[in-house]
């Protein structure tokens, strides 16, 4: 299994904090030694770091840990490889262009690879993995069917989240799916298993790292208008409370605010605010 | 008008000798303070690292120079903006998957962008830009035209090599266009209007560079089997013997070697070892 974490923020802000958390796990307090990654959005461009050794030990995790890189959305994930060899191809989070945007994704947990495979034949194929993990397939397909539904970007919003909502409950029952996905626009936080977040506003507070030494008093890091929301597969932090998403839930995040989730109800899809 | 190094080697080498002396062009010895970018293959992934800040003051950049991160393929930039403005979506180098492979390209000139743009309509749109660069939208129609051509990879390399070259071709009625692509496999080389190159192998000697006052000793850096080819704008290092290119030349660039030259005779393009 491995770890996600995401971030969403209304101005460019860095994630040094939750980041240098996360690496600790990656070989030191957490078993993820299998690589890591992360993606900063700035505008529309993308900036991606990945490693396949642990990010515990990692030169380059070191550098953004402390180089306060400033971005509205970040998708970061430490590996604990099982499915496809520990190499730099198989690292998340995977990168594709659609509709001229760069979507990033990262994925925690297993789907089995036989019937993902038989699902991705099945459609238009467009996007390959390049790789041979179970995650850059399912990537791949879930942009496949999105290009096939929308050979342009819909113009409800909410169509496209209703779609994605839709590939990724059928993901899931192929096995452990919670996933991070962004076009540059929004991040959306898809949850089976575990994944949870918190939104960090004024008035700010201390928070404490639960993985290593560190504390930030976000007050005397920020503004009164900032408003971020961290993802995370477990909480970061110990002494503030994060938000436990169920199985099933899917959120948008936009502008650093949870302001949308794509709920379940009965057999039919709702989007509540 | 910006500058390319690529680096093709039989075993994975760093380049940080021949990147630092980039670097300093990239607004100290040279005027091109818009951005940089690398790009290093390992095995089938890729590693990016870019930056819209001039490379000489880039903290990203010093961390590339100091840390050798090892690969048989390298691709970098470095941009003085002329077409679209100085920001992340528009730092070279560029990639794209085809064929489950991760395309990138680096592009020095200005191509016409409105005749540009009518030849991208014609075709059949796979790819589109991101940022707002003649480059990129020129790299989005060198991939759309193969993915038309060979909707899978050719059996003979050289079916692949000459369609390519006779996109440069095309693309160079549209203004000054030289650049770096590779596939993970190869890398080739198009001159307009300046590239040159230079292999190193056995007996190695000293190399001494123009921009910074740092020689190196390769015979200590390498084994006896070694082989490198650094390809350039213009030359990197002051002691050694660059071959330089010529106007519409192509060179496909494998395991270190310079092995194949795509040249043009008469009408008809000719593939000569």
């Amino acid at each position: 299994m491995c770890e996600l974490l995401g971030m969403s923020a209304n101005v460019p802000t860095d994630i040094c904090f939750s980041f240098t958390g996360l690496m600790q796990r990656g070989g030191k307090t957490g078993p993820h030694r299998d690589g890591w990654g992360i993606a900063f959005y700035e505008g529309r461009g993308v900036r991606e770091f990945k490693d396949p050794h642990p990010g515990a030990e990692s030169q380059i995790a070191r550098l953004v840990s402390e180089y306060p890189i400033k971005s509205h959305i970040v998708i970061s994930h430490i590996r604990q490889a099982n499915s496809g060899k520990v190499c730099l191809e198989n690292t998340h989070p995977f990168t594709r262009e659609l509709w001229g945007r760069p979507w990033v994704f990262a994925h925690n947990g297993q789907l089995n690879k036989s019937k993902l495979r038989r699902l991705k034949e099945s459609g238009r194929p467009f996007y390959s993995p390049i790789g041979t993990t179970d995650s850059e397939l399912a990537f791949c397909w879930i942009l496949d069917s999105l290009r096939s539904a929308f050979p342009n970007p819909p113009r409800r919003q909410k169509d496209l989240f209703l779609v994605i909502r839709s590939l990724c409950d059928q993901l899931s029952d192929f096995g452990v799916f919670n996933m991070l996905l962004s076009d540059s626009h929004f991040m959306l936080a898809y949850c089976r298993t575990q994944l949870c977040w918190i939104t960090r506003k004024a008035p700010f507070g201390e928070a404490k790292l639960k993985d290593e030494d560190l504390t930030v008093n976000f007050k005397e890091e920020t503004t009164e208008k900032d408003i971020v929301t961290v993802v995370a597969t477990q909480p970061l932090t110990n002494n503030e409370k994060w938000n436990v998403m169920a199985p099933g839930e899917m959120v948008v995040l936009k502008k650093g605010k949870v302001n949308l989730s794509v709920g379940k109800q009965s057999n039919k899809s709702k989007i509540g605010v």
